[in-house]
């Protein structure tokens, strides 16, 4: 596209979206969202009484049906259930200690890893290898490493500003280290939490063994028990762990998204989707990870309905099952959108916590981004200012192969680890103010780009 | 001045500023803030330590020693305590019950304001009249406010994202509600906090009295409370409150400003300084309100030292005592530095909570702004974005008479309040990493704005 036509084109759109009415439109949805507590009413609810909703749990049928009824109540035009195969995997007892001739026995503060294996009632005991990565176990090998607990400890690089790097440069121990040290014949895995906190509580998260690989007990432990068990490995190399998990893997069950929707008053075939993942780990009350971006989905729809906004595409709320385990949820949504010949116009996802509104992340071309930054200035009242490219989020990556424009809101991320997939994620660590400032930015840029044609 | 001359000036100070070895240095401090916990360990220590050090409390007492001892351990070439004449004010029991012989009793929670009077033990029990705001009082006129107690129970307008702008909109009901209800004749007064909040917290202050107005008891009450008062009042005109506070104030007596220094290679009789105040409300442990911008200007020092910066002009880290009373730590900081000839170059003031920055407000003219914006680019690794005209700070503000650039550090302020000279305002609400990339932010701006010649 030649550079004299983009901008004609943006300075078209900009006439078109960048009204004075929509200026008090989204002026509206901010006023409304910072003076009305229902949302945050609905994030206590789902915190303090679906605690712990893991796919396939009684909490979690218990969240299917308060959101469900929470979209009816928000006002939605419809509201369904789609259902979802999801698994089933609990924890037991758990505990885990570090036994030395020289230095006495202390207790770790572990959480086994969803899909780990168990140890049995009576537990296990063995030796243990201290490594940061992949590269060490092989470096290692089976002689070395059969038999003994592997204890991955390479922490998250704490000089990344962007968290999600951090993480990501660190997780991997937790995804995959069970499987790669059991090829090599471990007895288990201990794995440092994947966080830049050093805390006391352990991270869970899943861990996925390859296919023909012997599944074996993981856990992950706390940093600074991590810090301790690596500075006694240093002092007495012949220092055992005793493991104790008796968690189990159940048949596969069933379980459903949460949608709710308003009618497009134009272009009703078409959709624009908001949606977080309503299960979350059995540790948590997981408030940040994702009630939050729950909440926020129904709350667009309230917001639109009380404000008598109403938008030419159809515009559903998903609550998506099944995000931390295996992903089903996001993945049912697609297909069956596509099996109905749906056009998914754009979907947002928020799921990295709650915390003030910095932007949107964008997976588009640069041609859409270029569009999409021309609303940026709508925000800018609201210091919402980071419009990038980036990723959309894990439950609406399913939509990506079929075109659609993806979102992902983009709250401040520096604290968000210290909450993520442990038992501090919870109620109280979620401010009003932030919840709401991100449920306006939600529903606000869903309205703008409603406006737009993309 | 010119446009082209003002280009070319810019220019040069981009091309002076934006270095890749400036690159390095900011990059260098961030890195090691991020990765070091001794600001976070001094805040815990102020917090859990020098709990509700008022000026003139045994607790400020010990801040003042605390934070002279961090300075030195962070390296300071210099360290003096700068004597400081403060007041004395003591909160005592107190206790507050709504009374109606329709609806009962119920307690309120409340807590007297800094400077108001006592009740005497025996406390006082009359009769309520809710208002709004000074207007009220006008219209009601001492016949109907004589011996009776004033509510003050205006609301902060949460629709306001300026979270600052919503609280200078209620708050003259705190600071001087008291004196001008005394003006009609009132018992006491009890006002809505000055928060966004809807809790059970109250956020006290300072209330003021005008001269010759005689001084009568004021509390805050929690907006919680304050709306269940107001109900009760609508249901029961006649309802009676019972209030004792046994606060007092003691003759004036003296406390210390604390001042760490560097000195400049070149400018050592220029100065740049960076600051908090040490003194809290004696309710809270002040972590957000201010110990968190105190040992944000000592980690500056640590992190100048230990990564050897050498800067032009010296550098001070400077703990105001007494902002929360009566401000008397920035005026004798001011005189003393105007009586000694120094020229202050610029001073910065962390005083808004340790959230994620956010960025800085100026307090200049447009071309010194244009300036400093040009050193925006440096932060936006950071995403640090907001280089906006502003406020200081008050206790650097009695500076701005001898032009110094003064500099206000903005994190972000979505959740101040709901700690804001409470007993919320806690350690455990302070997160290591928003604590630590302001700390960053605060370093790097002194060291940026060293190399500016403004």
């Amino acid at each position: 596209m030649k550079k004299s036509l983009l901008i004609t084109l943006l300075a078209f759109l900009f006439y078109h979206v960048n009204s004075q009415d929509n200026d008090k439109i989204i002026k509206s949805i901010f006023d409304n969202a910072l003076t009305d507590n229902t949302a945050y009413k609905s994030l206590e609810y789902l915190c303090k009484n679906t605690k712990g909703r893991l796919p396939g749990s009684a909490a979690a049928a218990e969240a299917v049906e308060f959101t469900r009824q929470a979209l009816i109540k928000a006002g939605a035009d419809t509201v369904w259930l789609q259902k979802v195969p999801v698994p089933h995997w609990e924890r037991g007892y758990e505990e885990c200690k570090i036994i030395s001739s020289i230095l006495g026995i202390s207790e770790l503060s572990i959480s086994a890893l969803g899909f780990s294996e168990g140890t049995g009632e009576d537990g296990l005991t063995a030796g243990v290898i201290e490594v940061k990565d992949f590269e060490d176990l092989i470096k290692l090998g089976k002689q070395k490493i059969e038999g003994k607990i592997v204890f991955f400890n390479r922490p998250a690089d704490n000089t990344l500003v962007n968290t999600f790097a951090a993480y990501s440069g660190s997780v991997n121990q937790r995804t995959l280290g069970a499987s790669e040290a059991s090829k090599y014949g471990a007895a288990a895995v201990v794995v440092r939490s994947a966080t830049q906190a050093l805390d006391d509580f352990p991270h869970t998260g899943v861990t996925r063994f390859a296919e023909n690989v012997k599944k074996i007990p993981a856990v992950a432990v706390s940093t600074l028990d991590a810090d301790m068990l690596s500075r006694w490995l240093k002092l007495d190399p012949s220092a055992k762990i005793r493991l104790i998990s008796t968690c189990k893997s159940f048949p596969d069950t069933w379980s459903y998204n949460v949608i709710g929707e308003i009618k497009g008053s134009d272009k009703p075939k078409e959709f624009i989707i908001a949606g977080g993942h309503l299960d979350a780990w059995d540790i948590a009350e997981g408030a940040h990870d994702d009630a939050g971006g729950c909440v926020q989905a129904i709350e667009m729809i309230r917001l639109f309905k009380s404000l008598n906004i109403k938008p030419k595409r159809s515009v559903r709320a998903v609550m998506f099952m099944n995000e931390e385990m295996s992903g089903t949820g996001g993945r049912t949504y697609a297909s069956e959108a596509a099996s109905r010949g749906e056009v998914q116009y754009a979907a947002l996802e928020s799921d990295r916590g709650v915390m003030s509104p910095r932007g949107f992340s964008f997976d588009t071309d640069s041609l859409r981004l270029k569009k999409l930054q021309s609303l940026n200035v709508m925000f800018a009242p609201f210091n919402i200012r980071d419009f990038e490219k980036g990723g959309g989020g894990s439950d609406i990556n399913p939509l990506k192969a079929s075109g659609t424009l993806l979102i992902g809101y983009l709250p401040d991320a520096q604290r968000y680890f210290y909450y993520h997939h442990s038992a501090n994620d919870t109620f109280d660590k979620v401010n009003f103010r932030e919840l709401q400032m991100g449920s306006a930015a939600i529903a606000s840029l869903v309205y703008l780009i409603d406006l737009l044609d993309l």
